[in-house]
């Protein structure tokens, strides 16, 4: 299966309180940067042929040397970031429409990856390819383990309790068949909107797309807070335990 | 400031695949078990006088024994948990209300803590007891990281995606003042009504009670799942670490 990947690896770590907006991606968890290990899941995922970075300006050719240096092949390409995390993902998305078009192969799959997820395994990523290339979208997600409500009127107050029951915590990888996500992407630049996610783009245009649910455990957090370094270490202890007893 | 304090602590570890049955409130996790440091908490509260436990009815002697080994001397009742964590906590507020009446002292504010979130500070505890005793009714919450939308037609799909900057994760100790906590359990428990929360009960019976909302850290964890014990090593470490800087 050709699957390409977008991974955006834009984010400045503001909650993170870096210095001088150090990338949150050059942290190091287990001895490696969240970056190295975002590559190296996608680059043993089997599916995976090709993938974009869309990052800061001075990470471009950081990132390249370790990408270089570690013989993550895979890596097709890493460009400047655009503004927003979805102007990043348009950007990396032009790039593979040129190739689609030079090369005449439609991918079956491309997927959508925060680079500061780096718990991602291979396998949960092959997977999403699959499911996505056959049903159209797909979407990790994990059940909320905490009560969700609204805020009420004002911050300080809360408004409705929402039913657990019925909610999911989205994640990415985010897959979708190619036509309908450029599509969704070029008409939202068009239309000027925003969207919390691509999910969310394809949702809008394309109503009638049914997104798949994959079941994620709850490894796959995403480094925003200085809390979630330690937990990270935790975490990757964990799946190294648990790949050496498997 | 007066306040009380009941622990739901009767979860049986479903999900943590403990052996047995045993509870998860005796997982260790930096050399102390999940209630050890949920009672410690409470003991260091200032403004906590009383604690009332539920749990199952194996628990009763060792968390007795461990009160009275470790000083915990505002452990007031450790008692047989009901069917549900609601049913626990109606347990717990009987004794508060005939203590109320032998006494003739009405707290200020009565706190509901899940067991497993062994990570609440005791600065903590006293601020949502303050704010509650000042306002009726307080819980702490967070905002989301992750995006949240709605199940769709089956749990195969997604449904909406929800507003996330409108949305708060929520957590325990919850407080109220405590006419309206025992009211509205008294009629939860005459309607058989069920809730998510403690909040939940209260905005049902006093819609006019706005809950204020008290913003918590991402340390306050539940203690559902196996991935959560490193994860809560790493926290654990993260909160002495910043306690050793003050």
């Amino acid at each position: 299966m050709k699957t390409v990947a977008i991974i955006a690896a834009s984010g400045v770590g503001k909650r993170m309180k870096l210095d001088g907006g150090m990338s949150k991606q050059m942290i190091e968890i287990g001895g490696h940067t969240v970056i190295w290990h975002t590559m190296k899941a996608f680059q043993d995922a089997e599916s995976v042929d090709a993938v974009y970075i869309a990052t800061k300006s001075d990470s471009i050719e950081p990132f390249k040397q370790l990408a270089r240096e570690n013989g993550f092949t895979k890596i097709h390409s890493i460009i400047e970031g655009g503004k927003e995390r979805q102007d990043s993902i348009r950007n990396c998305m032009d790039l593979i429409e040129e190739e689609i078009e030079s090369s005449g192969v439609m991918p079956d799959a491309i997927l959508v990856h925060d680079g500061a997820r780096p718990f991602i395994q291979p396998e949960e990523i092959d997977e999403i390819a699959r499911i996505s290339a056959e049903h159209g979208a797909c979407v990790p997600a994990t059940k909320p383990k905490d009560t969700i409500k609204y805020i009420g009127r004002t911050p300080e107050v809360f408004g409705e309790t929402l039913d657990r029951s019925r909610l999911l915590q989205v994640q990415t990888p985010q897959g979708f068949t190619p036509a309908k996500l450029i599509e969704a992407h070029r008409k939202a630049a068009s239309d000027g909107v925003y969207a919390t996610d691509d999910a969310a783009l394809v949702e809008r245009y394309f109503p009638e797309q049914e997104i798949h649910v994959y079941e994620m455990g709850y490894h796959n957090i995403k480094i925003t807070t200085p809390e979630d370094v330690p937990v990270g270490e935790a975490i990757l202890a964990g799946l190294k335990a648990r790949k050496s007893e498997n």
